[in-house]
């Protein structure tokens, strides 16, 4: 008999089948027994009075995530979850398990604490619940690169190790490259710009590393960024009209798609306006001090409280999940950050707060040759460790921009995670570096 | 007048459009002139018998590269390229290049020599048929994880900063990660068999880092890895399998999507039959030695002669393109590798070379625990590094095994490159460490 997958049960009412998969959970009540087996795509229950249908299982004890054959026939039932489940069932052990599980996965919600769940993950990984998230990372990724691909955009893969550091110099990891120094990318940023003078409109899914020297529940040393850049704009306004439709097929697609997920971890889908409304930066900080008298007008970046409190505002004020707040100071900004023409302190730039954390961060690039210079001499920079970025600028290139959407932090918005280690497979922080 | 791309311009014949990019070409012929203007999807030619239609351009003698706004009259013309031209053009300066390229990229091939030419890589990836192999790349990359999902794969994204070296623990790049030493992962080997304890069939495309000390035409230190992982398998012969139409259906979607890029950078599809054909690694060094009296009967593993040789013959003797070659001796393998039952000396594992190179390394892995710490022991190696990956085996594994293909590898065959280095947007080698 051919094996299927626990998700093609319900096709084979009234059948045999088999199945294949770990021995997810073994129930046995006195008069009926309860076997889940769990395969890469879903669970399904075999029911027993016969403690000798388990025989294999039980003679030995074999434990949790046993792999097994199961042959049974595939009976319609209310009470089961999913309206069926097998009888008769017949078990093989393919690779059997004799030790406890360090952290128990069978339940609706892993009991452990974070760290144990991490130094576990290997294991903890397999839990329906966690499998769903990832699910849901990956078919963010699919929709992601699909929308992109189908208005023009091309992908590119850009080296991760880099000569000199992408942006500030500071919190980059340092590389022994062939006995020189090298230093592994924050991001793809002065790649995907060069690239808008190749192919216009570029993204790039990849991994992005911060030698962060601090712990907080929303940051990795290590992440993936789903990165967009852009030719031929208008200014910051063009970028955030395609991110807020972007957004809005990757949130469709989950819906029609991955309900089942979505159901799973009990992740509510955000509203998405057809405008994403917006706020200048110097007019969130006011409606802060007006709203909740705290006077942080003169600060040239919105704490994470301040955040929260804008993401509360946008929910009460318009409905909606979603807030672009623009013109960021340009002291804080890097130096290919493009100036608002009529408020040059504040930059064409924007983030966006998916319920009040920072989702995104974009903006508009200088394009002129000769403003990069002027920008890395107001800064005190030599242009020489950025020669080869410049040479893109050199030879022509049209007003540009673009955004980087952290994959992990939308995951976690999106599902209410406390902490962004439980949205991504094998979390690298300040101390964590395995599994 | 709103722009267009020049690959709609055919869809105007009759009508005034406007495109937006670079002047790729000015060419003037006294009585008649040519520009040909490039944007991110391709190229068109106007054509003025009248100076005055260029003075923009012509005035202050601005350079190829120059960023314009170019109106003009479609009209259809079998001399021109592709038969349309524009007529009548109007041209608006949107960012001038003043200084000459330092690598003419208007001709059709580029005439630099490959260091050069990658010195410049940011100006010389604009050239089209640079552009084509770049395009293809990312076809390559969709049509692979297109026909994985659609056979129940999850895509995952895997740490790249590791605790202990992957395999053999040589040729890693070292990182210092918050004072601890740290490495670039070389594969992702470890995580992606871990990951089938978790969704059973895996797929990932990322960077991979190899401190490989010497230079060769076709190799990289940083290289995109297309990985694949499953489970519930008989042996390699059916990771083979499913390598082959997983090959298969990327030339099929090359081929109905991408004919312009193959023309433009002369690629040649290649034959991919039913079954590629397979030869057990005794059967391979047999046959070099009878064919051309080389005796390396007694070498654990091909040299790249040797593989050109059987691709040779694999052309010659079934017109195959691919070459599996089986059974690697164990002696060459990581430890993680599964023996040949029948032939414990051999490994149940394969290289598929494509037209005479190395293209795929693969096979089946141990799944048992006890035999990891056997293979482990019997290496001298100590399983505490490997404690996080070994979980996975301790707590239930299907029989399993995978592959990577490498991406530019792929490139570099199908379009008959010399060198892996054009093939890869941003070359990392020995020597390259920018642009």
């Amino acid at each position: 008999m051919e094996r299927i997958r626990t998700t093609e049960v319900r096709e084979h009412v009234g059948e045999r089948v088999r199945l294949q998969g770990w021995l997810h959970t073994l129930r046995r009540l006195g008069g009926v027994n309860f076997l889940v087996l769990r395969d890469g795509w879903g669970t399904m229950q075999a029911v027993t009075e016969h403690e000798a249908d388990l025989a294999a299982l039980t003679g030995e004890e074999l434990q949790s995530e046993t792999l097994i054959t199961l042959d049974g026939l595939v009976v319609a039932s209310a009470q089961a979850p999913g309206g069926i489940e097998l009888h008769q069932p017949q078990v093989t052990v393919l690779n059997p398990v004799r030790e406890a599980l360090p952290v128990l996965i069978s339940k609706r919600a892993i009991k452990a604490q974070l760290p144990v769940l991490l130094d576990h993950a290997v294991v903890t990984n397999r839990h329906p619940g966690r499998r769903a998230v990832f699910r849901l990372s990956a078919a963010v990724m699919a929709a992601f690169r699909g929308y992109l691909g189908g208005v023009g955009f091309t992908e590119v893969q850009t080296p991760k190790v880099v000569a000199s550091a992408t942006e500030s110099g500071a919190n980059v990891f340092a590389i022994d490259y062939f006995g020189r120094p090298a230093y592994l990318a924050q991001s793809p940023q002065f790649y995907k710009q060069i690239m808008v003078g190749v192919f216009e409109r570029v993204f790039e899914v990849g991994p992005v590393f911060r030698a962060e020297p601090h712990a907080t529940a929303r940051h990795l040393s290590e992440y993936v960024s789903l990165d967009v850049e852009l030719g031929f704009i208008e200014n910051h306004f063009t970028i955030m009209a395609l991110l807020r439709d972007l957004l809005a097929h990757i949130f469709a697609t989950l819906e029609s798609q991955h309900a089942a997920e979505l159901a799973l971890v009990g992740a509510k889908l955000p509203t998405i306006l057809p405008t994403i409304p917006h706020l200048h930066f110097s007019e969130a900080k006011e409606l802060v001090y007006q709203l909740h008298g705290v006077d942080e007008r003169n600060e040239p970046d919105l704490s994470p409280q301040e955040e929260r409190w804008l993401g509360a505002w946008a929910q009460q004020e318009h409905g909606s999940d979603f807030l672009f707040v623009t013109g960021y100071p340009m002291s804080k900004r890097p130096f290919y950050t493009h100036a608002d023409p009529a408020r040059p302190a504040y930059s064409n730039s924007f983030d966006l707060l998916f319920r009040g954390m920072e989702l995104v961060t974009g903006g508009q690039r200088l394009h002129r040759y000769a403003d990069y210079l002027s920008a890395l001499a107001a800064r005190n920079l030599s242009p020489e460790p950025f020669v080869g970025y410049l040479e893109a600028f050199r030879y022509g290139m049209p007003p540009h921009g673009g955004f980087a959407i952290g994959l992990e932090r939308l995951l976690m918005q999106l599902t209410g995670a406390a902490n962004l280690r439980e949205t991504t497979l094998f979390p690298r922080d300040l101390t964590r570096l395995t599994p």
